[in-house]
């Protein structure tokens, strides 16, 4: 089956927002086996929605429409809908109690909110209306109401613009009736591969790349990592994991250590904080070049606290010595982005600590201080657990801001692989 | 003139990839003054991009392309406009030169660039192929040019996808030949304000938005800032300016402080060094909650290492008193998310590292953490300068991430008004 969007509203053409919407419901669209051939954004104009939709109603199967369901005068995309496909507009009684029961509490628990939003407008009943025969779907995060429409063998979906609301209503009402559509089912695993580079990857498995059909091997690049979805559709998931499996199986014994997990949703960092707290480890940070970025990715995950104690931001030579005790000889002899130095803070933090692990970043980010013998994006890690050392030496390309970036994963990759080494 | 975008790569459909180009034209676009109506993405389809093609030359009177300019089989975007508006593809000598002499300055340079990318493959050649009568605009990032072609009173832009390549070749190629076709000038300023919600900046200016006409004021929201770009079109940059300038001193009588910047590309953080860099004021962060992000934010501003020496991220308790010196006592009595705890924090980081200026972050980020008197979101900013101390509290709303990045912004908004407020 195809499926085709719509991104509605003159804040996505006049460039106010991301239209992130779009790449969420392509993934998801992917994940199901729907072929997307069509995306197309329109403003809250009347006459091009309409052709919009119309356009999108003859070539594809599926229509899923986001944004222009609020309350203004400027939210027309349900009332374009209704003049399209020919139907009325009615009032939705379940809807007038559950928005009536949202407005409400706005007001009594979230006294933040200015009042002139507070209020239960006229205007706000407009959401009470839906297409006559559409399936109302609740919003649990806002007022407006999402709807799906069966059509003359199409179906139309329509969900509110902000993601907060959309993404729920989608998970919860959408995603079970498009899954109830198939015949097959869809099952995929998301292989994330941390220390080689997308190129080198792909040519890894470019035999498999090449042969792939069911299941299907789709490449993502992300930041320092790849990601490889794996997508298999069979009968029942059963099946379905049978034909991922031996391709898993391979990617492992191609891949090893490089991956990090097969879970979509985990994140390198909190692949890291599992294996702190699967070893009972403590960590401490150290960071001249990326400044609190690790720390801050680290902290990110819930249940931070569990294994990370404390962080050190040394980005003077002589912050370098009091808090991590580096030599002052060491910095005379190798400068202060040099392995000589990275290891002397990684254990200069173990000490100051007493946390099991140690984590040190020391690099030259740009776009200054760069040297012929130490370049911009040259970046030592170092890692110390107990009495022993890992250091890991990268040259990155790109901004300072990448050159951050790519840091902070590689030094949870190293962090990764020492514990594994230490720790099996 | 109206403009319309489509968006070349199955990539975009498959959601590999976020489409930020279409953010950015936008911007681009709408600042120009052009009438955006449309925004296409197809995948690598000769039969669907040139139906696409065909559609946006009859509604639109200019239509960018980005993507499909490379040299594989799938990249096709060039064939598809010859195609359609039936001109013949000829060599060009110019890009031969260049995308030979860029190839090989990669092959010596790079030498992480795997084997495979460094060959000059037969398919390359495909790549120094223009549209007949086509202006060529070169790539400086990669091998790929990008085209003008004026047709039949349309005009048509190539450019390649990757932002890295598309983003300069729109700047240094397509924007002054746009901004020749206009017959006015567009100037805008961005008015960039942190402190107050978007709803109450934007009621405070009301009527201003309401009785807009040349200029125009556009509002942008912005992870805990509200930013309005005021855009006047004229017959030269002085009557633009003369236009723009009465709105930005209103703006300034009612905003005041509030405001930060007028500059389009100076972030929060970029001022908050300048101001800091002005007064000749060292600085020294001390995390809880943030964990190390507010340090992160500021040493992504180039030239940052002349203000901030250290940071401390001091997650635990035992941390705020070893590094910090918080008292015992005061944890006990009050907790470490506390005014307290945080003023103990501000002053403990001046003490310790000498610097001018302290700003120390305590709060409960979630998910888990919270009580009813101290609940999730609610966090304590202190601003350490000589012997004063300010603080902030604040009660942000939503996820663990957007907690600790409107503390992060508030932060810097607090360092922002201590030292104004100290040094004038």
């Amino acid at each position: 089956m195809t499926v085709e969007l719509i991104s509605v509203g003159t804040e996505l053409l006049l460039g106010n927002i991301i239209n992130t919407n779009a790449n969420y419901l392509s993934v998801e669209c992917a994940k199901l086996g729907l072929s997307m051939y069509h995306q197309v954004t329109v403003g809250d104009n009347e006459a091009r929605l309409c052709e919009a939709i119309k356009t999108a109603l003859e070539r594809s199967d599926i229509v899923i429409l986001t944004g222009g369901l609020g309350p203004t005068s400027d939210d027309i995309t349900k009332e374009a809908v209704a003049r399209v496909i020919g139907r009325r507009l009615v009032m939705d009684e379940h809807s007038r109690e559950r928005i009536l029961d949202y407005m409400n509490r706005i007001m009594v628990q979230n006294r933040t909110v200015p009042k002139e939003l507070a209020k239960i407008t006229e205007n706000n009943w407009k959401q009470v209306l839906k297409v006559e025969g559409s399936i109302v779907i609740d919003n649990e995060n806002g007022s407006a109401p999402g709807y799906i429409i069966e059509d003359n063998n199409k179906i139309i979906f329509l969900l509110p613009g902000p993601p907060v609301e959309m993404i729920p209503m989608f998970e919860g009402g959408m995603l079970p009736y498009l899954k109830k559509l198939q015949d097959k089912v869809f099952i995929s695993r998301m292989v994330k591969i941390c220390g080689i580079g997308e190129s080198t990857a792909e040519t890894m498995i470019l035999d498999l790349i090449e042969k792939q059909g069911n299941p299907t091997i789709a490449p993502y690049a992300k930041g320092g990592e790849v990601h490889f979805r794996i997508t298999a559709s069979a009968d029942n998931e059963d099946d379905a994991l049978k034909l991922i499996n031996p391709i898993l199986d391979e990617m492992y014994s191609r891949f090893g250590i490089n991956i990090y997990s097969v879970d979509e949703k985990e994140t390198l960092e909190e692949a890291v904080v599992k294996l702190l707290k699967k070893h009972n480890l403590t960590i401490v940070t150290a960071e001249s070049c990326t400044g609190g970025l690790l720390a801050g990715k680290i902290v990110n995950v819930p249940g931070a606290s569990d294994v990370l104690k404390e962080g050190l931001i040394t980005y003077t030579n002589e912050a370098k010595m009091k808090y991590l005790g580096v030599k002052p000889g060491t910095l005379d002899a190798y400068g202060a982005v040099s392995e000589q130095t990275a290891r002397e803070m990684a254990e200069g933090a173990l000490r100051q600590s007493g946390c099991d692990v140690s984590i040190a970043v020391t690099g030259v980010a740009g776009p200054g201080g760069g040297t012929p013998e130490k370049p911009v994006g040259l970046v030592y890690i170092a890692c110390g657990i107990s009495d022993k050392v890992f250091i890991s030496e990268r040259h990155f390309k790109g901004s300072r801001e990448k050159v951050r970036e790519y840091s902070v994963t590689a030094a949870l990759d190293l962090i990764r692989r020492s514990i594994i080494d230490v720790y099996g």
